[in-house]
Formats: C-alpha cells, sequence, structure tokens
C-alpha cells in the first residue's frame, strides 16, 4: 500500500520476547494442543471476587486524580512504613498509574535525553531496553556475571540511569543490602538515577528483602516502582506506582496527564475498600507459590539441571550450555516438539543466550516436573 | 536536593490546561466552597453498575491480548460498519488500550520521528501539541479561521500528519463530509498521515456525523480514534481505541506490549458482556445532553453571549473578545469572584486566547444559565 512512512524507532522496536512466545502458546492452545505452560510472566491464584456495587457511585465511572486516589496513595504510603520502613509522602512522592510498567516508561521520558544511556545489567526484563530506546536513548548492556565493582567500565560522560529488577525476574534472587548500598553509592559517585523495580517484592521466601528506598531517604538518586496487580495476583487490572522524590513525580504527573490520564477509577476504589481482605488471601498462596518454587529447584538439582542461584518470584533461570542450540532454537524446538513453553534467554541480553526461563507460576508441580525432565532431554539430545 | 538532572522534554512540558482547572475547583470545593462546575470533559449519566461476577473467572484477573480482546474488536468493528458504514478487520486493523489519549500517544510515537512535523489547527485538544512534543516532533500551528484551503502554507518537508477533533472538542462542531474529502485530499498530495480523533461520534444532533475512515477505506492516510470510555459514559475506566491499516497497527502493538501491555481485563470483558445494554441507556442520556447543549446555545444568543457555530458535543466556545482580559485572566477571575470553572481558549492554542471552553455535561440546566450569565457578567465588567 502507498502509505507515508512510520516511524523509525518503532519499526526498529521489537516485540517482547515473552509476549511472542506466549502468543504462539495461544495458537497452539487454539488447535487444540495440549501445551505445559511455563512462559507466563504472572501467576495464578485463586482469588474471590468482592462486591462491586458497594464501591462509590457514580464516582467509580469518572476520571479521577491523575496522582491516583489519595486514600490508595495513604494505603501504599502505609504499607511501605510497614513493610519496607521508610517514609514516603502521600500527597507528592507517589504516583499510581496503568501498571508499573507504565510507570517506569514514563519516569524514563522524565529522565532521559535524546543520546543519554542507561545502564542495565544482564540478565534485563525484556521491555527496558525497548522502553530506553522509545525515549530515543541507548542502552548499554552489562553482561551477566559483571560485579557490581566493575559496572564503573560501561560508565561514560553520557550515562544518565541504572536499572534494577529486585527481586530479579528472570533470576529470582534479592539483593543483598550491601549489593544495594553498592549500587547506590555506584549511583551517587557518577550522579545518575537508579530505577529499582520491585514489582515481585511479595514473592520472597523470608524477611531478607530491602527496599532500596530504605538506603535512600531523601530519594536523592533512588526511584522504585511497584506493581499492585502483580503482588495482587491481579496482572490483568493494570494496576502500578513509582515512589520518587516529588521533583521527578511531578514530572512524571505531567506524562501521566497526557499519555493515561489515570488508571481505571473503579479499580482504584476497589483496593482501596479491599485493600487488606486481598493481601491475606494472596500471602498465602505467594508463600506457597514461593515454596514450590524451591521444591522444584532442589527436583532440577535432583535431574541435573542448573539454574542461577536464588530463592524468590517463581522463576529459574535455567542454564541449556551444554546444548549446541541458541535458546530461540531451544524454546521454539522445545514448543513444537515437546510442548513446553518457556521464553528464550536472549530475550533478557546477549550475554544470556545459554538460559531460558522458566516459570512455575501457572503449572501443577506434576506438569512443571514433566517440563523440567523435557527440557532436561532436549539438552542432552542437542549435546555439543 | 542535589539530584541528578531531568530530561528537557518533560521538564519544559505543561500541565494539561483542562486538568489544571479542574484541580483549582476540586481544591475550592475541598473548602466548602459552591462551585458552578462547566469545566469537566465529561458528561454525567446515570448508569447503573452490571453483575461483575458472572464475568469469565479467573480470567478476568489475568493479563489479555495486547490488540484487545477478540470478542472486543469483532464488536467494535460490527459497531463501525453499522454506524461509520466502513470495514475494519477486527484481526488485524484496530488495537484496544488503555484510553484514546493513549492510542493517540501511542500512535504518534509510531508515526513521528524527531524533528518532523505535525499540523494541529486551532482550537487543538490540549494534550495532542504534548503529545507531539513527547515525541520529541513539532507542533505546527494553524490559526483558528484558516480554510482548509489554506493550509497547504504550513507544510513543509518535515511535515508527517495533521490532527483533528471530529466531534470537535471545544467548539461542539462536526465536519461535513466535504470537508473531509478536502482533508484526506491534502494529506494524501503532501504523504502525511491523517489522525481523526472521534472520542465525540455519539455526541451528535442527527445522522450528519462521517467517520473520516469511510473516505479511506484502505485506510491509507487515515487513523480513527475512538473512545469506548467517552461515548459510554464511563471516562474514567480508561478504554479506548486505534483504527488504522495493519503496518500501522503492528508499530502501536509493539509501543503497547511495552508500555502498558492491555487495558484492563475485567473491564474488557465488561463490555463485550453489556456492550448493547449500555449503549441502550446511555444514547437517550447521550441524546438529552446534545439537546440541552442546544437549548442553552438559544439561551445565549438570547442574553448576548457568542461561540463559534456548532451542535455536537456538550461543549461550547465562547467569546470573550470584547473583554481586556486574556483567557487566564478571565477563567481565573471567573472562579474566584463567580464561583464558575471553565478552561482558558489559550490551551487550545495561542489564537484561541479570546474564548473560553464552556462544558454543560456536568451541571444542571439552571446553574448552567446562572453560569453562563455571570460569564456575561464578567465580559461587561471587564470591557475595554
Amino acid at each position: 500500500m502507498n502509505m507515508p512512512l512510520l516511524s523509525k524507532v518503532t519499526v526498529d522496536s521489537e516485540q517482547a520476547m515473552s509476549i511472542k512466545y506466549n502468543t504462539m502458546v495461544y495458537e497452539l492452545k487454539r488447535k487444540g494442543e495440549n501445551v505445559i505452560i511455563m512462559s507466563l510472566g504472572e501467576a495464578f491464584f485463586d482469588i474471590p471476587l468482592f462486591p462491586m456495587d458497594t464501591l462509590p457511585m457514580p464516582d467509580l465511572y469518572h476520571y479521577s486524580n491523575s496522582m491516583g486516589l489519595p486514600e490508595l496513595r495513604e494505603k501504599l504510603s502505609k504499607y511501605f512504613k510497614e513493610l519496607f520502613l521508610f517514609d514516603v509522602c502521600p500527597e507528592k512522592e507517589i504516583l499510581v498509574t496503568a501498571g508499573s510498567k507504565a510507570a517506569i516508561h514514563m519516569t524514563l521520558m522524565s529522565l532521559i535525553n535524546p543520546e543519554e544511556e542507561v545502564l542495565l545489567p544482564e540478565p534485563t526484563w525484556v521491555s527496558y531496553p525497548e522502553q530506553v530506546k522509545l525515549c530515543y536513548g541507548k542502552p548499554v548492556y552489562i553482561p551477566i556475571g559483571t560485579e557490581i565493582e566493575e559496572y564503573q567500565k560501561f560508565v561514560s560522560e553520557k550515562t544518565k540511569a541504572i536499572i534494577i529488577c529486585n527481586p530479579n525476574n528472570p533470576i529470582g534472587n534479592v539483593y543483598s543490602e550491601g549489593e544495594l548500598s553498592k549500587l547506590l553509592s555506584f549511583a551517587q559517585k557518577n550522579n545518575i538515577w537508579i530505577l529499582s523495580d520491585e514489582a515481585y517484592s511479595e514473592f520472597v521466601n523470608n524477611s531478607s528483602f530491602t527496599s532500596l528506598g530504605r538506603l535512600d531517604p531523601l530519594k536523592s538518586n533512588s526511584i522504585i516502582f511497584n506493581s499492585i496487580s502483580k503482588n495482587y495476583g491481579i496482572s490483568g487490572w493494570r494496576l502500578g506506582y513509582v515512589v520518587a522524590n516529588k521533583d521527578v513525580i511531578y514530572n512524571v504527573l505531567k506524562v501521566n496527564q497526557h499519555l493515561i490520564t489515570c488508571p481505571a477509577t473503579i479499580l482504584e476504589y476497589y483496593i482501596v475498600k479491599y485493600f487488606d481482605e486481598i493481601l491475606e488471601i494472596t500471602r498465602p498462596q505467594i508463600k506457597d507459590v514461593v515454596n514450590k518454587r524451591n521444591e522444584l529447584g532442589e527436583y532440577m538439582k535432583k535431574i541435573g539441571l542448573e539454574s542461577l542461584e536464588g530463592d524468590a518470584t517463581f522463576y529459574f533461570f535455567v542454564s541449556i550450555s551444554p546444548s549446541k542450540l541458541s535458546s530461540e532454537e531451544f524454546c521454539t524446538r522445545l514448543l513444537n516438539e515437546y510442548q513446553v513453553s518457556v521464553v528464550p534467554g536472549i530475550g533478557y541480553g546477549e550475554s544470556c543466550d545459554k538460559f531460558i526461563r522458566v516459570s512455575i507460576g501457572t503449572a501443577s508441580m506434576e506438569e512443571n516436573k514433566v517440563g523440567l525432565r523435557l527440557i532436561k532431554e532436549l539438552i542432552e539430545k542437542t549435546h555439543h
């Protein structure tokens, strides 16, 4: 068709690797194939639907505050104080929007000038590099296994920020307080922002999780993202937020006004009303899924599958390195020949092509074990 | 505070003028002031809340298709065929996301390279220029009253698109089929995109509304935006969509995957299920609000207030030109001295500083009349 050109930045942009594989899965399932799904970025919980008709009418239909409902920001501020032990001003230092993904993107827009560089330690979550590029920034990848002490050599005059994911998707580990201190010193020394995506903060095995915000009470360099959708098992409701100093938040507010206005008002009222009930229901289930992860971790050791160390989230970053296949070849064959879906490591950085991301959040224990055995089988079959 | 710099594009960005005034209103109301609100960008309807617990569980909690639920795209495709008389492929030519505002922004990202120019005939909706700037494009304003025949002189080598709002917010008029043909020829001749924001397509007085898409069945140059939130009286639910050719949609899909993923899944299911019932309930109320607008138009003539010609939406673009005040001065005084809130014309372009936007969608007929009389009074009091 004869039409005007599209923008280069979006033509060059890539689909999220995880979404690409999940779309292949949906297509196979529509054809009636029985796929063991270990590729989804969510855990399925059993959560009732509380009544909606007691929420404030007709306000639930209308636009609401572009910072997020004040009552919701109050709740989140208290939640931070209790869990993460630092103060967040509900008036000025928190903004709720349609998912933490949108919050991260709008924050990057608020920080990055064209050509400025953002450090991304690999494995890095699939959307960070694309978001940086869509802001006309430049992703600078730090290969897997690089020590924090070595990050300095990736810094240039153009470096503006670093993004970490803690607890980490896809590894499933958490940063220790010592590591976070080092990262913060690194950011302060270089006068750059540190963005900490803490969407899986509830998915930890014990009380070891430290939010970066606790180490930077003025929030001079730190910006925290968290997700109501993720921690409450309601990923499809698109409710996430950013915590930062008031100057950052004011810039994000302006972007939010022009891009989204507000998340779905009715769902904000719902979360305000049922905040504690939902947490009470999901927390034991979150504990179960993390325990399930760690039981499967033992199983993996037993059958000789290697993954990077961690005991949080519902992910494993599994090594396929004895196999001669690339991670994409591996995942495509695993799906087509064994009907098991996982996500290629290459989606998390070029240094991760000998890994695959395995999510145990949606399949049963038995199915997950079958899936892991089939992964092992394909590795052996494609041995060098 | 000692902190790294923020991005220039967002520091320079302005808050939406309409949101800025509405925030002032909320503050006055909190102080117990009784404000006549004629500034909101929505009409309030009386709509029941249908049951949610019959929607598909647990799917309503999970991520859903980044194109929008297939069933919803089917419904919208039929709606377009019936109402606007053209074909939209539900598989490839429509994408549903968290509001038409987000749809417009993500589409601009998909079209505009940095430095490319976007034509904005004034009055232009408050967020278009900011969205263009956030994409590193350059807004080129066409002053109010310019004939389509004269648009050519605003075209340069860098021109990439033009954005129209039809039915128009803030004027309240619709483009005739003849005008749309001229605009489309203009776009085709210059090989640029034409973006038509049709969020108020239900708010018309008779059957005269033509969607731009009908005149460009291949969608070679035309991109249509529409809003479920707006036309269904549920502005706070953030459900909008873009209709375009498959190449445009594929680029928007990639952006949507990295920015938002999907609108709130539960609300998509809700709209699929109650699509026809809600329209049945809102359509008579939409007719009422449009009739109310036109009755108030007669009243304005009677009291000697002038506004630009139109009979659609719930807006008037009212001339304050006998007053010596700028539109911002006028609105601030109107709010503080008369407790009536409207939006300054300057928010819709520099050529619009002798106008104010008056929305009659939320106040009663009597309150609206009082508001209009007070506007007239302030104009007279501040006469040159």
